[in-house]
């Protein structure tokens, strides 16, 4: 039996829980891919952690460049997220004729081209099933299963953190930072959870998932990003009381003629859809194809065990590939430089939308917004106005859905209503995604 | 470029979308792959469907030895359905070293073994996405992405005429005979309906997931099988409006200790639960597995372009091996010839149940039944009875859900109360899946 030998770099919950996941079904796993499987190296650069686990594995260092230039080394298991020096050490891995296993969505969404270009020059592969919805094979299903596809949209509800606490605000009437508090209790959201609240997370996935769909590096800049944090309970409360709908934070790409719609946004979705009930750290992404129509793909997107679970799923495949001397002759990755994309800025883009404008509490009011919403040809679907529920030291709540309408068309009404003398605070607004 | 020779055999619904399909994405087929792509021959028994494509394609045939015998053929892509001699098709193919791609189910399911063992034996490739779920990648998911997982559950919605039948009698309130007739007119079941109906195709599925989930052939004299001919609508309608269930048929294989539970047959499900929503033609898997917790998979399960999808998909990834000299050095389903699975009998089993029992309408009817389940240490966790909502020739429906319970000790009072002079008809009883 061909011995395989990894070098592992970044020894946090992930590589604890492959090295554990490895222990555990070791026996079906070396028979699945007919090798044995070694860690001739575990790296970190707290070597604390390492003293742990010295027994179970070869070598352990705290230094990545002797696992990438390691001759025994044939998967680098790159497990330490951020760019740098991530992006390092999958560069000097691959010039060191390595085959690559990542979990990191930074990296890869901010490196594309140079990473998959490399790969092909130097015929070795780079899988990264973990870095979007952790255990969901729904990479390798884009990049594969799917591939017979014209892709016309992709929404996921990408992001644990953020998915955390919306559930909470939903469910328990709490608000956004009450809400992170409790995350950053339960460790579902860092000490510093920018990335993942302010959207850029979302954004790092929807990048690797529409640039396997679209066959084309799509890059950050390219992506629309709007966070959770200025999300008030009494806009979730709302919609779902009044309208029926859930606010989730969606990543979406939709072909749109010849040019593309992408953006990370809270959205407001049916409450009946089955993206409403994903909740806390659970993950969900509809494919849609011109050939299979909608795929949902629905699991847990976070969590040292279901990441895990891709990185040793990965690991196997390649693993497979290498003792039959076939690793990197097919790229995983379809990539057409020369493919150019054209995008619709948010403004170009339509729907329909939640509104909230707070408003002076007397006569008029209504048909003054009206008046604004129709001459900037944005059509009101609902109404709804009572008393607050809410203490209000901003004004009465007003809301509406209006029916499709251009978003450029509705920032101009919001303006001009936001200057008027009877609103008392900015006017709140979130595009509903009927996901049909 | 090079070009891959395809070899198509069966140009039913999906054959001809699988051609469509070639058309229409042509480009970005060729591009993601590498190579051209050519059909050598088409091949189906009525030449009346060839006349019409006979000049899309290099040559039309009635005989299917022709094309597993053709030096230029590459692919061999059986999607005649049925035994034979879809068997001897892809036999006789392997043994001429083709690869094969087939939407098959049956023919897997009953020859597992014969033709994985000559796949390996040959280094061919046999694809078979489309034999599961259509255009669902849940076949690739099993076998690759997921992997490293000891798989612990695979419960699904595997067959689309079944559901459909279903959906109407949940939501239109028709009995099981007016929503065959209903599934007939709109092409969602065949004339001689009997293998999907009596659960034999959720099976033939259950089979390939199952073979693949555990590595080893699960047989289908292992499954327990039972159909929906018999549901009657007014227990759609008590499980619904009484106890907030819908029923479904499910394929389930769950590990218990050492042992697999093996069934199909029709179950309650939660109405909150997402295979709850899965309606129509659709269809749902969930995957639990030691590492990536539950997964759960929905799509369209029927239909000629969702399996075109998987077809061509399948097709792609072959042909991108064919052209790197790689395929069939992999073997693409992991098989452990010597692994033995002990299995539960249905009555060896546990679960929660759903009783309608069938009563003259007279007192004590309802201490004799409890006394006689007690008898059996069968606990009753909720009772229903009242006027019956239907007209009722045979007794007064008493309802019972119960606690947790071994299926042989259900079925030994059932016997007992059905041999009660009280007792007017059979009592009917369905399996209760929390799928939790």
């Amino acid at each position: 039996m061909k011995k395989i030998n990894l070098g592992l770099i970044g020894f946090g919950a992930v590589g604890n829980n492959v090295l554990k996941l490895f222990e555990r079904n070791r026996d079906s796993i070396e028979q699945k891919i007919g090798s044995s499987i070694e860690f001739s190296y575990v790296c970190d650069k707290n070597s604390a952690r390492l003293r742990e686990i010295k027994k179970k594995v070869k070598k352990v260092t705290t230094d990545w460049h002797r696992v990438v230039k390691s001759q025994s080394v044939d998967i680098v298991i790159e497990l330490i997220g951020g760019e740098n020096p991530a992006r390092d050490i999958i560069i000097s891995a691959l010039k060191n004729n390595k085959n690559i296993v990542t979990a990191n969505k930074l990296v890869l969404a901010k490196n594309w081209e140079e990473i998959f270009s490399l790969a092909r020059k130097k015929q070795k592969l780079v899988y990264f099933e973990a870095a979007v919805g952790a255990g969901i094979p729904v990479v390798q299903a884009l990049n594969e299963g799917l591939a017979a596809n014209r892709i016309n949209r992709i929404i996921g509800i990408l992001n644990g953190t953020t998915n955390y606490i919306l559930t909470k605000m939903t469910r328990e009437d709490i608000d956004f930072e009450t809400a992170l508090k409790h995350a950053q209790k339960q460790g579902f959201a860092e000490l510093n959870p920018k990335l993942d609240i302010m959207g850029f997370d979302t954004a790092h996935k929807l990048s690797i998932l529409t640039s396997i769909g679209w066959s084309t590096w799509l890059k950050l800049e390219n992506i629309y990003v709007e966070g959770i944090e200025k999300i008030a309970v009494e806009d979730v409360k709302f919609a779902y009381n009044e309208f029926g709908y859930v606010i989730k934070l969606l990543g979406i790409a939709r072909q749109i003629d010849n040019k593309l719609e992408i953006a990370v946004r809270p959205c407001l979705i049916p409450k009946t859809h089955p993206f409403a009930s994903v909740d806390n750290e659970y993950n969900a992404v509809l494919l849609d194809g011109d050939a299979c129509g909608e795929i949902i793909f629905y699991g847990k997107g976070a969590g040292g065990f279901p990441a895990a679970s891709a990185v040793v799923s990965d690991i196997m495949f390649l693993a497979r590939q290498i003792s039959a001397g076939t690793a990197g002759k097919i790229p995983y990755v379809s990539y057409e430089p020369a493919k150019k994309l054209s995008f619709l800025s948010v403004e170009q883009t339509e729907g329909c939308y939640y509104l909230r404008f707070n408003m002076a509490d007397r006569p008029g009011v209504l048909s003054k917004i009206s008046g604004i919403l129709g001459k900037c040809k944005v059509s009101i679907a609902s109404v709804y106005q009572k008393e607050p529920l809410f203490k209000y030291r901003r004004g009465v709540p007003v809301l509406m859905l209006t029916h499709s309408t251009n978003e450029s068309a509705l920032k101009e009404a919001i303006d001009e209503i936001d200057k008027l003398k009877i609103t008392k605070s900015r006017t709140v607004f979130f595009r509903i995604e009927e996901l049909k």
